[in-house]
């Protein structure tokens, strides 16, 4: 089922007026006529009933009626979805070249991310500039309506590697090529993870992640992965990634 | 470790002299000095020792030596890899728009996937045309060469969705939104595969598989599979599918 995520002005109000693009997605791509319903979140995952009340070219006024849970969800667009449970991923992505960031934060948010965080690691050919920031959040709020995530997916502005170190506050599995000697599986690593536990995952540059950054994740009881496959591109190391991890946990 | 495919008019020779793209390969992008040694792989998979002999402007020559199996193997590119054994997985994608075929094609090849089989299903809005077939073979050897990939992925052409499920003759996973009751879980599905099994997987373009479509596939007894996550673009699905079955024949 998709879903409209409302707009961070929103504060409970009972009727909404939205102009501009927000209004163009009701009447141009959903074709809403009146009276018809969707299904929508805030910006804190809270879930909302709409109707479209009344528009005209640039503009369209709409009912919101927050559901309470045992309420019957109505919507125009029914396409059956997965509602949960998820498991609790933040992604730390070190920053990629150009679009390749944009594939990723997309992709990840289809994927139910809690949260996703751009990291500046030793290797990083690009440099990221924080104008970009608007953009990636509005890729993060597309993929939330498309997906019918019901995860509200965090942005959080690039970091050094440093501050990303001294920061960290839970378990952390990064991803690279060395293979260790007895290494034991993702599926016995993840053992004691669950869908309710927080699981950060690192992911390098197209560089890779340095030796010296390998040692201090290890030194910080961070936990080393080498996948049994061929070796990705960034964008396709994310989203195997997270695709693994969540297969694992929802598979036992 | 990376490699290079060699040309398809390569049989057998124990020197080759390479001009144009394939010449930039080893000059400009591996930057090889003369006596350098790369890793290299025929259209078959067979492995082959290339050193570069010497090379110009606009051209190279390398000597090419056959690897027998416990021959040491020498590459001036050392970056580890997994190597093997990966899951017989072969793709079959309905036909997306545009870019998004390219991206599919370049990320199951990385994935290792045995083949790629584009096919025209009802919901597809592009039309494949052949022409583009000489573009994703391109992808799927630059794919081979950056991956390291082991497996040779072949591509085929467009087929009818009828002409697809009458030559079908490997057991088939596809994926879809319908949600069954009592379903079992991907893991329950996959019990009697394992990596040496083939396994087709069948992913719907951007409006999906049609209602008939999935009724025709469900008679000819393909498993229909809903990934416990949100619903996804095509691309997305795509990697999905494939990381997901791969993990979970690899990590039992």
């Amino acid at each position: 089922m998709r879903q409209y995520v409302l707009p961070t002005y929103f504060n409970g109000e009972s009727q909404l007026k939205l102009i501009g693009k927000d209004s163009q997605y009701f009447i141009k791509v959903l074709r809403l006529k009146i009276g018809d319903k969707i299904f929508s979140r805030d910006r804190n995952g809270l879930p909302y009933q709409l109707t479209l009340i009344s528009y005209d070219k640039s503009s369209c006024v709409i009912s919101v009626d927050k559901i309470e849970s045992g309420d019957e969800i109505r919507s125009t667009d029914e396409l059956p979805s997965y509602s949960g449970p998820y498991p609790k991923i933040h992604l730390f992505q070190c920053v990629c070249k150009g679009k390749k960031n944009e594939s990723i934060i997309r992709m990840a948010t289809e994927l139910g991310v809690q949260s996703i965080t751009l990291i500046q690691s030793k290797h990083c050919i690009a440099k990221k500039d924080s104008s970009n920031t608007k953009r990636f959040e509005t890729i993060i709020k597309e993929a939330i309506q498309q997906s019918g995530s019901p995860i509200i997916t965090k942005f959080n502005n690039v970091k050094s590697f440093d501050n990303f170190i001294s920061s960290l506050d839970i378990p952390l599995f990064f991803f690279h090529q060395v293979n260790l000697d007895n290494d034991k599986t993702l599926k016995e690593k993840l053992k004691n993870f669950n869908t309710n536990t927080p699981i950060g995952i690192l992911i390098g540059p197209e560089g890779g992640l340095s030796d010296e950054e390998c040692d201090i994740l290890l030194e910080k009881k961070c936990i080393p992965v080498m996948l049994k496959t061929n070796i990705m591109r960034a964008e396709t190391a994310a989203v195997v990634a997270i695709s693994s991890i969540h297969t694992l946990l929802m598979e036992r």
